[in-house]
């Protein structure tokens, strides 16, 4: 793509030769035919001598002889311009591939794709638009809505429901039941699985159902890789957790709670609306709205962990001398 | 289904009006057609407020407006109730799907049954009600014990052995060769895996095949999601684990271990008989039988556990003390 | 296998009566008709109590009713005997599955094996001696290396390349868009994942592409078991990750690293060349080249870790004191 055309697309203005661009590559990685976005002044002079076309902001101070697209905000020039360079997977043509087998009784909209090996069992229903990627399981009775998108091999145990403009990472299974057991025998999983609109979940997550009722993620909340999230869980909208976690059935995760990788929580516990937990929190007690927590196995608020560290760095220079007091005293 | 029908099913007795019930509801948040089970006695002011009818135990008090089952105990009660609503997965009818790949040599049960897009490789033997859901791989000498239940797309490498009643989640992968290598090589992994009867493994779960000899889970072992067994484990019979978790090579597990969720094993530890692991422990060394350990990297016996954080909490307070002491100390 | 054909592919001398063996056995759990190799001094005694036949050094004492096998290097014939008994899965004869679907435009090398159900898209290309065991899904653009063995249910989304020689365990998901957001909007991975030649990767994994550039693995690094690999991540040659851990986005892993499992690390962190990462650490900060880390969250230079256990140690035996002093301080 010529950068001249990039410019125009992304609303920026051409200094300099004219150029064919490659791809997009990093400003510390880049090179001839690439383009660079600087978004953070400290990757300025790595860009500039990198000898790929930048993206820059009005005032930063480039030679004339690299091509360079100035525009007045490089983040909101940023998702513009990745998007002139993202190839998507189709995975699957609209309409039903040959060797995918649709159960008699399942209901595909004429518009949906559905992919390679796809299996739609009686009583599922796949919305206008949506994607169902090559070797997905969609289950009786199961509802995928309008415009989501799941990515290959994701698994819908029976009933599960997903609102629109959802995105499934590969992998994924969604409504397997519960560790729910009494005296040994497994509880039966009447629950369902129920994800509210623009939910989005990485790749090779579960989520649990429920004995009774349901387990829930909601609206436009987004979720990492390798999340275990248990039976019964309720989590609120627009959360956001990096992955790599597990939620302890029964627990409910407010609106707008942050959480960093490698969290886990208990069964049974509360985090309060817009609460943070950094990551590698360990919880086992409710946290209040708008609290920030951190440290493992327990996390703390934020403050105490500090604190913890400090002391404990403080105890390490002077446990001598507290050890050599004591003998003292013992010795009067 | 009609309430005076349930409570002839569940043993118990109809108070008040005869309904028809939609499906099961959580005492917090059932409403009018549903049916709420008050296990916990905290849970009867919300349940009776919620408009749904009720089982309840012999005496705890209930207006006569509210429909409501009486049963002599509701933890025997539990289970049966939730059976009546449990819409099982079928996977596949009894036989083998016409998109399934049964190889030659390979021997399936006639009572068996096979979903779509099963592989079933040459030698693999398939028992009198097995069922094998959609995806499954079952490789080469492998064994599928009588009414065990694979659900989709569970991956079982050549030469795994499982015995009777056994249920393993979506996506789970048993006897892939583990981590072993000398001198950056591959060591070839000549072992299986094998589970006993009644073993349960959740989603997303890895049990790794030995260099030698066998990986094994004993009978009625249940493992939750996204766990990982390293290979040469030994897990006894009864063991309890929640999930999210990971056990290092060669570790062993005696019977009836009961471990939270977030645990993780060193290998080459032994975790005695009946011990118990909270959630989120990091065990580097044997924990002797009976033991209960707590915390995070690294755990250790639970009262070790609680002293360590309330003198850490002392710490924090007094360290300013003793700070201001040992200055004077030092002046003097 | 007779014992006497097994010494002499190890190149090893039998002493004792020849025999033929079933299989490999560890030493403390070996029996008649097995064969165990002692390659610690410590197994001796069981082994000669096992009534299996041996493979030992040239000096380990043993009675001469024993069958076993004198080489001059355990270590070297430890390889070379598990070989012997390697029974490999085979995934796929040569050429293509007639269950699999090749699309117009995909380029498979006739000395490939592709498996049945496998999906290669467009663009894609297969190169010699590779492997695509069942369920694989090669998406379009993606390269797979010569002898490069893909097992089952491999999901490698768009242009993902892969070098010569590598493994992937089954399950694994390579390529699918990282956790990457800008005001609660899904910002476009136009990046890739690579991996160089020599790669081994373990079951259910997942590696994210990059929203710009390359998430690149070094030649001959491994990695095991449910590990996820952040966007934009760069690890070295010959890094050694033993699973069940989490590398956040743009972290950088220099060459010869050795990670033991259930390790993080934060995002944008740099671990030096040859430092070492104990089991269960927490890393939010960089770790200098051939330093070694320990302990929870977070976790600190080895030294310092049990420094800091030990000081904890003596406090919670000292706090009595401490605190009694104290108060008699405050009384004066």
């Amino acid at each position: 793509m010529l950068l001249s055309e990039i410019a125009r697309q992304v609303g920026g203005h051409l200094e300099g030769p004219d150029l064919e661009i490659q791809r997009l590559a990093a400003p510390d990685r880049a090179g001839p035919g690439e383009l660079a976005v600087v978004r953070e002044a400290r990757y300025l002079e790595v860009a500039l001598a990198s000898g790929a076309a930048l993206i820059l902001d009005e005032t930063s101070p480039c030679p004339d002889t690299i091509s360079r697209i100035r525009v007045s905000a490089v983040h909101q020039a940023w998702p513009r311009v990745l998007a002139l360079f993202d190839e998507r997977e189709t995975w699957a043509g609209v309409g039903v591939h040959p060797s995918a087998t649709i159960e008699a009784g399942a209901q595909v909209d004429p518009t949906a794709s559905v992919g390679a090996y796809v299996l739609v069992c009686r009583g599922a229903r796949v919305a206008a638009g949506a994607v169902i990627a090559p070797y997905c399981y969609v289950g009786e009775g199961v509802e995928v809505g309008p415009r989501t998108v799941l990515e290959p091999r994701v698994t819908l145990y029976r009933n599960t429901w997903l609102g629109a403009d959802c995105k499934i990472g590969a992998g994924s299974v969604l409504g397997v039941a519960g560790f729910g057991f009494q005296n040994g025998e497994r509880l039966p999983h009447t629950g369902r699985v129920v994800l509210e609109d623009g939910v989005e979940l990485g790749a090779n997550c579960v989520v649990q159902r429920s004995v009774v009722g349901e387990t829930r993620i909601g609206a436009r909340s987004k979720i990492g890789d390798l999340t275990d999230i248990g039976h019964n869980v309720q989590i609120g909208k627009g959360v956001v957790m990096v992955g790599s976690s597990a939620i302890g059935g029964s627990s409910v995760v407010e609106d707008d709670v942050l959480m960093g990788g490698w969290v886990v929580l208990s069964d049974h516990v509360r985090i309060g609306k817009g609460a943070r937990l950094t990551g590698g929190s360990g919880i086992s007690k409710d946290v209040p709205p708008g609290e920030t927590w951190a440290g493992g196995i327990p996390a703390q608020p934020l403050r105490k962990h500090w604190r913890r560290l400090a002391v404990l760095d403080w105890l390490a220079t002077a446990e001598r001398s507290l050890r050599q007091f004591l003998k003292e005293q013992l010795q009067k």
